[in-house]
């Protein structure tokens, strides 16, 4: 099928749009303000047509040149319908049959899919998880999602709701809550003694040899490996993968997940913990993918 | 294929054997005393295939009768090799080629596999998940564990290590800790102010109305729900079921569950909490699934 794919990734801040080759290269891109649409549901799905139409048309393809479109999206999505069930940080998206009503503007097939679901898809396909059967892949940002291959499938549970890792109890509460970038600022606030300081300057203070950020890193990773080590006994994956925006913190998380994890799983499970490889490409890819893996299966 | 299959259960104490006839009955029993070959393997293994063909013989069985031999252990397996790795509750067994060594005796196709992995194979068969596309399957006994059905299939882990759900770390200890057979025992003997006290006698307790002995389940059904709720936003199953011998227990345990998983686990999730239905038949019916399975798959 030596067709083109456009791969949308919908975030509570951007749409990103990509352009993939048949051979699987993001080949353009362009980018829309979700926030600018947040409170009219159908001005942003006419924006989102017309910026797919856009991208097609600016790389001179016509709708015969397309394979279909693949949209990540920010919640609860049921992909063989083709509906978003809920967006937790987009208002007013309960229930809407967005494949359908897409397909009919534009004319091309069209697929849904939890962001994380497609994030974990394309790492496997060609980042981080490539080859290996059995992996969780978990990102870490302002949430905290997850996705699971298991014997070579991206599994989605029985509501669509597996992998939602960020909400496994945890202590008083929940993982998030001890992970999700809004607990890390204001815990790195009181360590270092500031109104407020960016995660990212604690990565550097790490770089720099301060013992305090490395410490901070390291307990991050000590809770996250805590949870992944249930995981871990459960579903006895080959490999975890980290991705998300905190994840380029890896180098200085890494080892309190590796450590907590041999610590705590039982002795005979190996798992190897990674970093992800396809950092902001991995949603436009995945969508791309799962394109592919519907028309294919059909 | 209109031949028998015999299934045998290989319990810390017990091994249960069972002749099952075409149909998936089983019409035929006999046991061993385990204890009594603890401390050698060899004569173990000697005396599982004298009964092995004492059970065919005794029911006028020859080896053209018959499909092959289904064993499930309590440790950790490799079925695709019929290899037990370790039994932690059997001393001295360490990398056995079991079904090798017993297919030589014997002149028949012999497979292996975890015990609960085979409870759960027989439960989603033909006992309280038939039909489930995903499910978990957990015993509660002396010691807790778990055997997942994925998509239709039941899924074993990278090093065939999944399930391990009395080991997911739980408060500060793991799972097993707060629900198995020994912490109850002792847990009920300081609630009802004696030296010791049978859980079965505390289940008769609460049948009568007992506050303390309904308190005591109920609890023992939040801890449960606890752990179970990380396993639900982990795979979103459409069942759990729960065996073993405390499962008997399960009127007065079940509500500490339900409740639980239905104040933690993310909202969308449902979840069906259900007895398992085949007791004590589970792991040889899910012996003789295994060796069918295995020789369908060829």
């Amino acid at each position: 099928m030596s067709k083109y794919i456009i791969g949308v990734d919908v975030g509570g801040t951007n749409v990103k749009l990509g352009l993939v080759n048949p051979a699987g290269a993001i080949i353009a891109r362009s980018r829309l303000d979700t926030k600018a649409f947040n409170r009219n549901k159908s001005r942003l799905i006419a924006a989102l047509a017309g910026a797919i139409e856009s991208l097609a048309a600016d790389n001179g393809l016509k709708r015969r040149d397309l394979l279909g479109v693949g949209i990540g999206m920010p919640g609860f999505i049921n992909p063989q319908k083709g509906l978003v069930l809920f967006l937790p940080n987009i208002p007013g998206w309960h229930n809407v049959p967005l494949a359908g009503i897409l397909r009919k503007k534009l004319g091309l097939p069209v697929f849904l899919d939890n962001d994380v679901n497609l994030i974990t898809l394309a790492e496997w396909k060609k980042g981080a998880g490539k080859g290996i059967r059995n992996l969780v892949c978990i990102t870490l940002g302002t949430g905290v999602g997850g996705g699971l291959i298991i014997d070579n499938n991206l599994y989605r549970g029985d509501q669509f709701l597996a992998g939602e890792i960020g909400h496994i109890p945890y202590r008083d509460s929940e993982f998030e809550k001890y992970v999700g970038n809004r607990t890390l600022h204001e815990r790195a606030a009181k360590i270092f003694k500031r109104p407020s300081i960016r995660t990212e300057d604690v990565f550097v203070k790490a770089q720099r040899g301060d013992n305090k950020a490395r410490r901070f890193w390291y307990e991050v990773g000590e809770h996250v490996g805590y949870v992944m080590t249930g995981v871990v006994n459960t579903l006895n994956p080959q490999r975890i993968i980290i991705g998300g925006g905190v994840a380029n913190n890896f180098t200085y998380i890494a080892p309190g997940v590796k450590d907590t994890i041999k610590k705590l799983a039982i002795k005979a499970a190996k798992v190897q913990v990674v970093r992800a490889r396809l950092g902001d490409d991995a949603g436009i890819l995945g969508a791309s993918f799962l394109v592919r893996n519907s028309l294919l299966e059909r």
